[in-house]
């Protein structure tokens, strides 16, 4: 990896993924003055409107990457899948954040497990499981129930099971067994919460209050701000969450999901998964922070300052999902909404298609 | 002009002028999910960054411009001097907003006072100036000091030459004159304010609160929230521009800038200038505003519901002018700095390159 100075406007970003996130990211990155690059293999992307500059082609074509690689000044992405041996290619021409180290993590249920018990971070008791007879001695020793999962490409609840009897156990691993697997004790949890943090080059970390998360059908509905937890616990939230991005050596903007599973004078707080990248519980950013979560992953990667994080007022930022999409302009009339379109042509089932950030209380000071 | 419904995402939106106004345009559509084609004689337009659809070709190439028109869904522009030709044969394949009405009252200062005049808005003295003994006449009328304007095509301080003496009138008629100039009264005016407004295809209005600008070498230079005038200036310099909105038919993102005589019980507030587009002392709304000057002129324009307008905190926007662009990545680290760059390759004396809002103090409520 060459060295790295501060980029200036005019110079190019390279974006692997071209979905909401990489839309969203290089929409920040024109406010600063920056030219993007997108690729990815989807003809069809979102990110693709937004800029003159594309390549489709695949995360495995190695000539392609070599050609975004040279031709951009840094390189970042929008998904944690970015393949290590794509990661490589294009770390071996440009300055890649954040670096293979929090992809090698992240990408791995089991290595990132690790990787927080190490750096001193809470986590929900684990075990790995191979074999079949891995599992029945996860279920002795962990208890049920307990939630069986992929170590790897799991998104939006697939590739995994929750396990509540024996019986449980047997039918998931047969149909998700034959891959690296981890059990995963079941917390009971009062509520998720998420901190959006950002680490820049020269070491400094900013974050964000911590949102509190609610999921349908295993997708991310709504994140609110504030959190209903103490005021000790959403310090201690956004510690950890420093302590990770430097235990990574981090650079740009990371979302670490918590479980909180109680909250008093003592607040337990574990790590349910860390993102190596803008997250979508962090799109409440953009309505009420002078810098929101895109810009300072841009200023991040950029080795610029990093920006203010105060939020200036209570919000509420909802998914759309699916059909949901259809009824955004009428919905916009409502005050206090800033409404976010992907531009997405096809509202599947599922899919993620925009969000409505919905700005309630202010805070009386900040 | 054919019938107008509300735009879906996914819809193109046509601008006319590639700079730093049809930039942001350009990005504040993407935040809706519109796709955006930018037309601009300039080929290197720092708005062509921001969208991979351009047309480099002159405002006077018809067949450039009809097949621009032919495929986009409503057009719209990010300066008011686009030639009325220009705006004729685009209105004829496409809904354009601002409408033609807009254009013929902003580009020519006689028709725009008397345009105000009649809609019962108070403006500075004038008088017509077209012969060396107009001018005589007008200065007896009038007196002096007085302000002699070309009626088309100024900006930034061009075409104004300040008279204090008789020796003052001949030498600026010498100078600027054999075209159709406009005598202004000069006023003694306390402050400059510029109110920002919108007005959506269905009559509703919204406006922002009154920012006090501060020109260096005619170039505005800072805008400031809330200006240092009192409540009821501000609500009558917020009526007035929904008045002269309304009486154009205005659809889109208007800039209205006002002198304040005086500022007591009864404030004496006279329009200086209107402007049919997003205004550069509107852009502190980006900062502290859930729904920016930018998105309420998108909104507008495809027929959306406008957005709230609820200043979350104090504010200042500082234009960067020419090599003031070059500390902006060392500036950036002010706490509540968001920077704003163009992209502009060369930053020439005199060129707008950016600009920075710097948040200060929240509202205790709002």
């Amino acid at each position: 990896m060459t060295e790295f100075h501060p980029l200036r406007p005019g110079s190019t970003i390279g974006i692997l993924g071209g979905g909401q996130l990489g839309r969203m990211l290089s929409l920040a990155a024109s406010q600063l003055g920056m030219k993007t690059h997108i690729f990815c293999p989807d003809a069809e992307s979102p990110a693709f409107d937004v800029t003159p500059n594309k390549t489709v082609a695949g995360y495995d074509d190695v000539a392609a990457l070599r050609a975004f690689a040279g031709g951009v000044d840094v390189v970042t992405y929008e998904f944690e899948n970015v393949p290590l041996a794509t990661a490589k290619v294009i770390a071996e021409h440009t300055p890649l954040f954040p670096g293979p180290r929090a992809l090698e993590v992240s990408q791995d249920r089991l290595v990132e497990k690790r990787f927080l018990t190490q750096a001193g971070i809470a986590v929900a008791p684990y075990r790995a499981v191979t074999r079949r007879d891995d599992l029945d001695r996860a279920i002795a020793e962990i208890g049920l129930p307990a939630v069986l999962k992929t170590t790897r490409l799991g998104y939006d609840g697939k590739g995994q099971r929750t396990l509540r009897t024996q019986e449980d156990a047997e039918r998931a691993f047969g149909e998700i067994g034959g891959v690296e697997l981890v059990l995963e004790g079941f917390i009971g949890f009062e509520r998720e919460i998420s901190v959006i943090v950002v680490r820049g080059r020269d070491g400094a970390i900013v974050s964000y209050d911590p949102a509190e998360n609610v999921h349908v059908d295993h997708i991310l509905k709504t994140s609110t701000l504030p959190a209903s937890i103490s005021a000790a616990a959403a310090e201690k939230a956004r510690a950890m969450a420093g302590e990770i991005a430097s235990a990574l050596d981090y650079v740009g903007t990371m979302g670490v999901e918590f479980f909180v599973a109680s909250d008093g004078d003592a607040p337990q707080l574990l790590v349910n998964e860390i993102a190596p990248r803008v997250h979508n519980s962090g799109h409440w950013t953009q309505a009420v922070c002078v810098t929101d979560q895109f810009e300072n992953h841009i200023r991040a990667i950029c080795g610029w300052p990093l920006g203010d994080t105060t939020r200036l007022a209570d919000v509420v930022m909802e998914n759309l999902i699916g059909a949901e999409i259809a009824d955004t302009a009428k919905r916009t009339g409502t005050k206090g909404l800033q409404p976010h379109v992907y531009g997405k042509a096809e509202a599947r089932d599922g899919r993620k298609m925009g969000h409505l950030n919905l700005v309630t209380l202010p805070n009386a000071r900040n």
